[in-house]
């Protein structure tokens, strides 16, 4: 019964313009498998979406789906990599921690091999051969990758490391592009109906509560829409809307810079709260600083304004970005030998801000307090040449002492990253973990923890299976969005 | 028109048990405020209060106020102290940084001298005198104190200094007690009606989705109440509901120890989302470390597990909680030579884990890497004979080499705190600073900003002043719940 702009009784209504079983706000990633299941499961299905075509983020991304587990995927048995079940979810817990959802955790970690199976099925092509490279992407046509902190402390002494980042195969960063048009087709093809230009407005309730159409914008008119069991909100996470992006993500809204699709503005979270619904995790998003490749800057130390250590330097780059943020004021430098220096490849500026043949000449140009370089080089060093880093605990592939002049400072500051952003490249790229409160099965949850009748939710719009930067692992929002749109889809289309 | 067991239509009531114009939920300081304003602008006014008694967390608190600006509160001017509206402010903003209101605080600023005369008129007495001592509550009766982190890095730098933590006067920590006393006698005389061992479970809405009333337990029946003016939401935080702790602050969670009222069960908030409400800054709690008094422990040296420094120690304590729970594991440790030891007043316990008449001695037998400790504290104490702290700005005060043996090593760690626990005292004790979205005037918002018509809140059932521990003060959430609560109470008032 409560009163706002976005939930409208539905006796309000006295023509709709399209009536449907299930209807799907947003055809991205979630969304198209919302309607492939729902499809499946015998429901008409309408997908609106308010872009002029589909794709949503999915396809700006490389599609790399974090997979594995029951085994292996196909992709890993056929490879000769072995993948239990356990190993995935002592990986996942660890990764998570208490931000974790141990239900979806425990359902995706079940279900993500077949999940594979699926993908492949809608003729998606995988390469069977493995990137072994410290990279983010594969730019050849390999299809398997580490893609978390599966290699480094402390996640190697509680999880067997294998790659589970999946990518579809071709030279090149198209894997969205290659997943979106596959899925699409297969949409098409199952009859679903889809409006583009087309943006839910408002939800409809009938007087029993239940969620049974949408209001929605489409050529600049009102249209009105009946969705007999239920509307199934894919509309991705908020990171395009400054106004929550300053209201959910105070501090990392400063210096963060926004990556997704220009409509990943929140309107299906907006819905779901209106609904009564609740948004949680609303102050985590993924974080990128993508200090490689090239992979051999890992050899470098990452120090903080004081002049400290913070962190084992060949952590994945979500975890990266977690924690130089953390650093006072955002700055942080990276320390390097000539014989280790390459450009990144994806931060394409990194301010040279002082260099020596020593560290003392080096440190007399730094921005660090008097001494503080020269004492953590010389702890560093004194460890290294034995081959332990009793501080954080790189792993030997990446320790070595730095003892070959010249030496060079670069600054990566989040304040520099934003100011020489190239669009899709540089960071502190973010986008948002949060989300509405859904079930495993895409039920969105009132305060109680009850579900809201007719409505469901997936991808981004929802808090899912990735939660922080600090556990994330390339892959986890794709292979989220995509699994449990399915279930979502499914749901919806046996609902009544 | 959201279905929800919270929610409910007015039509559906048939026998109002109760009839008023403005109805308070939750008889703390917030809700005591509320109605006196609400009386006073010639409202009929009740209170349900969900315990068997009124005082909410405000009774079980100091009852310290952190009020000044507009030259000075009356108390603050009695003892010669001038303060500033806009030295207030710039405080404020560099306290609350990007988590911070600016409505709201400027409304505060701005009004928190008057706000004090008001907190006298009503029979509150504070004593005109000054607090010097680096403590936590005056337990001499002095009344005005320093209560935030006005004197330390880089607060000092931004605003003067000036002590802004008003307590009500009398030796011993019953603040609360005595602000309660006298206000709950003034509600009193004011003939509002009180109810209590009385929840609210539901709000009544009517088809315009106003908030009108509220279905309530009382005696273990349902009562309806029917609310012309508007609806009150002044039920505290939700420290005390775990539930909601895990969900909406999953690491704090782990180990922190809820610090309220019993009934502190977030009740307010999930029926301000239940009515399509927004609840933010959900991630954000206060935190308690009270390393002082004695003050002079601030002598020493915090440090990490990896024998870094981490913060100034002469911070305020929930800057020293927040940084120190920000350290891997939540370990933390002091180092202090025997001229500044004393056993802490507030932290019953700290296990002694490490001794030795020389830094490398003590090393041996502390859990720091390898030659961590000496390489920290002798870069330390070079500067710190020379009477600067490069590294993290600790005032001149509280800074001195450590070189007078023997040292000792202390632990903090959260979990330590957590295991020591005695109720009301150690730490790291939390109150959550996250809740419905308001407007100044108590307007609860709803998710495209609009006021949800007849509902009001304020207290720490809403998002207040106080936004985070890393720049709390004490005060901040008792001033912030009764100057807020008068303007919410009025607004009820006038509302139709």
């Amino acid at each position: 019964m409560a009163a706002n702009a976005r939930i409208r009784p539905i006796e309000s209504v006295t023509h709709f313009d399209i009536a449907t079983d299930v209807l799907i706000c947003g055809y991205g990633g979630a969304g198209a498998a919302a309607a492939l299941e729902a499809a499946a499961a015998g429901a008409k299905v309408c997908i609106i979406e308010r872009a002029s075509a589909g794709g949503g983020a999915t396809a700006l991304s490389s599609c790399e789906m974090y997979l594995g587990g029951s085994g292996g995927t196909a992709l890993q048995k056929d490879l000769g990599i072995h993948d239990s079940t356990e190993n995935l979810l002592a990986y996942l817990h660890e990764a998570l921690g208490p931000y974790g959802d141990s239900e979806k955790i425990r359902c995706y970690a079940e279900g993500a091999a077949a999940h594979f199976d699926w993908v492949e099925s809608l003729g998606v092509s995988y390469k069977r051969a493995v990137m072994h490279e410290r990279t983010v992407v594969p730019l050849s046509d390999e299809s398997l990758l580490f893609t978390g902190n599966e290699k480094s402390y402390p996640f190697n002494t509680i999880a067997e490391p294998v790659p589970r980042g999946h990518v579809p195969s071709k030279e090149g960063d198209e894997g969205g592009k290659i997943f979106m048009d596959a899925i699409m087709q297969r949409v098409d093809e199952a009859g679903v109906d889809v409006v583009n230009d087309c943006r839910a407005l408002a939800l409809l309730a009938d007087n029993t509560g239940r969620i049974c159409g949408v209001i929605a914008k489409h050529n600049n008119r009102e249209i009105a829409i009946r969705a007999v069991r239920g509307v199934v909100l894919t509309t991705g996470g908020f990171v395009m809307n400054e106004a929550m992006t300053r209201q959910y993500l105070p501090e990392i809204h400063q210096y963060a810079v926004p990556y997704g699709n220009s409509y990943d503005m929140g309107d299906g979270i907006q819905l779901g709260l209106a609904a009564g619904g609740q948004a949680i995790n609303m102050d985590q998003a993924f974080m990128s600083f993508p200090l490689y490749p090239p992979a051999k800057l890992t050899y470098g130390l990452l120090l903080n304004q004081r002049g400290q250590r913070y962190i084992n330097e060949d952590a994945y780059l979500a975890q990266l970005a977690h924690y130089s943020c953390q650093q006072p004021e955002q700055k942080f430098y990276l320390l390097v030998q000539e014989e280790d220096y390459e450009a990144s490849h994806y931060l394409e500026r990194a301010p040279l801000i002082a260099s020596g043949n020593s560290i003392a000449e080096l440190a007399s140009e730094a921005p660090f307090p008097p001494g503080a370089l020269e004492d953590t080089v010389d702890y560093f060093n004194r460890h290294a040449s034995e081959g332990r880093d009793p501080l954080f605990h790189k792993t030997s592939e990446w320790l070595k002492p730095l003892n070959k002049p010249p030496y060079a400072l670069l600054e990566y500051s989040a304040s520099e990253m934003r100011a020489i952003i190239m669009p899709g490249t540089n960071g502190p790229l973010i986008f948002t973990l949060g989300g509405l409160k859904t079930r495993c099965n895409g039920e969105v949850l009132d305060a109680d923890n009850h579900a809201i009748p007719g409505l469901f939710a997936a991808g981004r719009a929802t808090a899912g299976l990735p939660r922080t930067a600090k556990g994330y692992a390339s892959g986890m929002s794709v292979g989220d969005a995509t699994f449990f749109g399915r279930l979502a889809g499914r749901q919806a289309a046996l609902s009544q």
